[in-house]
């Protein structure tokens, strides 16, 4: 690697940057705030796709396709979605360029505008449940469980690779029931999709919990949501799952006839989780040295490089070594490019988050042991030839185990349980991470929190966080008037 | 099924729209040309994607993803691609909408109109040999090798389901060579790669060739194509790839320091499939009954129906079925609905094209056997229940290798080696299929048979077709002049 990276401490959004760069994750585009995703990003992202879409198959899902263009009418539809997604996103107004009367190039067609503009999806709620009007007629179609994994754009004004992109790479489940407790029940199991997702392959523990009314969905009755805490003290939303009630049924007409034969609008539910994933991923867990990829999300697990070169007896050992590997499911590579040294791969391996490094040289094969290196802990140790693979997936285990602890204790050291102001503004502004606090249920008070020290309502959990014991008659932090309840607050990306 | 299709012999295209619907692969919707792929043929869909997907990596490629919108001076900078792409297709020319100031709903803001426009990708050359010059710089960069799954467009006046959309899904490959060699040798590779899977999973057998100049790709320098024969006797294009020259490398200013250290322009290939492919596959097997699939590309290739309805005993057999077919790799579904009966169920199983199904009743499990049926050729047999589960899998391939063959003796019977323009303007007319005839080498000759007959240049096929023998100094078949190749003509899709 030609240069390192900005420090952490240093400077905390450079270090993000430089990692995305470095690690060949993703690259900018010419386009305004669209980023290209390199391949070994995309490879992560397919890790990441593979396994959510095994979980949402598993709990009776089925992928489909919509179109990725809604007529401007459709948005309007639902009075709380247009005024959330209508307004910055991208407009086609035109079917046809034509050359440059005046000169090279080409140029919109004047004569080819369309009657009605389309716009490019930010999110499908719209076209689909046009669509679901004429796949539902009875009890019979229900419940209708569907996926789609698409593109979709907002015009965002600042942007950052992953986090916030006008493109971004998504999945939308859009389900319709039979009755609201089906729908919740429905919103709900996805939260816990999203959540199992993220600790055991992401090994990124969360906070699940509720937005207040005004952090939710536009058009939906509740929204459920993963937190998680970054390494900086900020929150991230990582996925979100809506009970939208029967506001898109009623929006797009969609009914159908029970089994006493009458006629009721359908129940729905949405839910989705992005390409923001992987700046999440980036920032539970890596470090100044580059990516650090649990086990179990890692396109390459285990990389072998020959010291000082590769040779015939080396050769034949390390394809020894990634047979038994790969018999036990773990994806490795050698590196034997002869043309760089250790040194410098050691540190390219380093950078792009590979959990083991294995090395062997001459004295290794003549001791019958090989040196193994954690990218977790930077721990070097050496290990017998003999029942290598055995020991190597054992390890794996233990890095995704202690990732997923390391990150743990910071989120339960980040979640602070404050009883008045001055112990939340020092959470904020201090401390970093999470401000547990009671909250009068207002948004007059939530905008008012936000605007004094940058902090929004994060969820009300639905499990209480550790170490927070309940209060006789609660008042708010802020106001002191009763509280409604209580709420994870932190500054959030 | 309520309502049975239309025969092919009667209305072949009103049988393929029927199809489509019938067997729940593709529905309408409200935004002009573009189809909503619904569950069951999206999931068709994924298994041709997740075997092509493998097929890609084992020859090298990998993923990446690259944005949806292209900047419309981009389109320019290759001359013969803008002729080719820059004229029908979705432009963004607006960033934002707002409330309509004289009524209800949403107008386009004009004070967000984009400095420059913005065209949807209807491929990806440009935009991705555009970040190609960030990623290229001396031949050790070389060869680049990816490939992209993404949604494009095309604004279409005249759709079909699958055959001809304004929004597809595709993948594209774009890759980058150091020598125009090594990019001719990608492409044909490709071409390969592209036959292998429409022979063996899609049971599809294909003419593998080269275009003529005039249906060339716009900016390519050669086009290798798949040709297929569907069963009204018309070609269809089922995959190309390009050798694109040096044409994106200089229009993009894409050069490589060789191992010489002199600057050299980067030679370029693109190549790709599309949910066509949907399309050739229903029309190349399915029958008046409905859709018929190959097993190694139907999401379910064995239904087991309980006659006339599931019981305990029934039940308990039918899990150890389900468990020995699992165990051997195939998909099997229980449909164990108890409010419809066999005979409904039969025919929608058979609209679905599952390639066998299983029926089981008292009497089947009194004489220790169970009833199978063939969806290709309809037959009805008797299997003993034990050792079923490896009779069933030998049956599956006999299956895949009947429907190539039937498709294979089609393909040959539907070539017709012709020797003037009577028995050219006879197969074209007539009989159907492929007239493979000698050509003088000129657009001009081919734009006159396609006004004469319709019939398009499909390509110069790679291997000779079956009993063509050369002729001494051959002459074109419409103008007697001196022919430069041998083409196989056809109408197409």
């Amino acid at each position: 690697m030609a240069k390192e990276i900005t420090a952490q401490q240093e400077d905390y959004s450079q270090w993000y940057l430089d990692i995305v760069k470095k690690a060949n994750l993703a690259a900018n585009s010419k386009v305004r705030g669209c980023m290209v995703i390199k391949p070994y990003g995309y490879a992560v992202w397919e890790k990441m796709r593979d396994d959510l879409d095994r979980r949402f198959k598993e709990t009776g899902h089925q992928n489909a396709y919509f179109p990725l263009l809604i007529p401007k009418s459709f948005l309007s539809k639902e009075a709380e979605h247009v005024e959330g997604f209508a307004k910055e996103c991208a407009v086609v107004t035109h079917h046809r360029l034509m050359n440059d009367p005046d000169g090279q190039g080409v140029v919109v067609d004047p004569d080819a505008k369309l009657e009605e503009e389309l716009i490019i999806r930010p999110t499908s709620e719209t076209i689909i449940w046009d669509t679901y009007r004429d796949w539902i007629s009875s009890y019979r179609d229900l419940p209708l469980l569907i996926n789609q994994w698409a593109n979709v754009m907002r015009w965002e004004m600042r942007t950052r690779f992953f986090l916030r992109t006008a493109e971004f790479l998504w999945q939308e489940g859009h389900t319709a029931h039979a009755s609201q407790e089906e729908a919740v029940a429905e919103a709900r199991q996805m939260l816990e999709v999203y959540a199992s997702f993220a600790e055991e392959i992401l090994a990124m523990p969360v906070y699940k919990g509720e937005k207040t009314a005004y952090e939710r969905f536009a058009g939906a009755e509740d929204t459920y949501t993963i937190e998680a805490l970054m390494q900086d003290g900020k929150a991230l939303q990582a996925g979100t799952s809506h009970f939208l009630g029967q506001n898109f049924a009623k929006a797009f007409d969609v009914k159908y006839l029970n089994e006493k034969n009458k006629e009721e609008y359908v129940w729905a539910t949405s839910w989705g989780v992005s390409t923001r994933l992987m700046g999440a991923l980036i920032m539970t867990h890596s470090d100044d040295e580059g990516l650090v990829l649990p086990p179990r999300i890692a396109p390459t697990q285990v990389v072998i490089i020959p010291i000082p070169k590769p040779n015939e007896e080396i050769d034949a050992v390390v394809a020894k070594i990634m047979e038994e590997l790969k018999a036990l499911g773990i994806s490795v590579k050698y590196d034997n490019d002869r043309k760089r040294r250790p040194g410098f791969k050691f540190a390219e391996h380093e950078m792009h988050g590979i959990p083991v490094r294995l090395a062997l040289g001459k004295r290794d094969l003549a001791n019958g042991q090989i040196e193994v290196a954690r990218r977790d802990t930077k721990e070097k140790m050496s290990y017998p030839l003999e029942g290598l693979a055995e020991n190597i997936k054992n390890l794996l285990e233990e890095i995704q185990s202690n990732l997923f602890n390391q990150a743990k204790a910071r989120l339960d050291q980040g979640t602070h349980i404050v009883n008045n102001w001055e112990e939340f503004v020092d959470v904020i502004e201090n401390k970093g991470g999470f401000a547990y606090a009671y909250w009068d249920g207002t948004t007059e008070t939530e905008l008012k929190i936000k605007e004094l020290t940058g902090a929004t309502s994060r969820c009300i959990p639905l499990e209480t966080p550790t170490g927070a014991e309940e209060v006789a008659e609660p008042k708010c932090v802020l106001t002191g008037a009763p509280a409604k309840a209580r709420v994870l607050f932190a500054k959030a990306y």
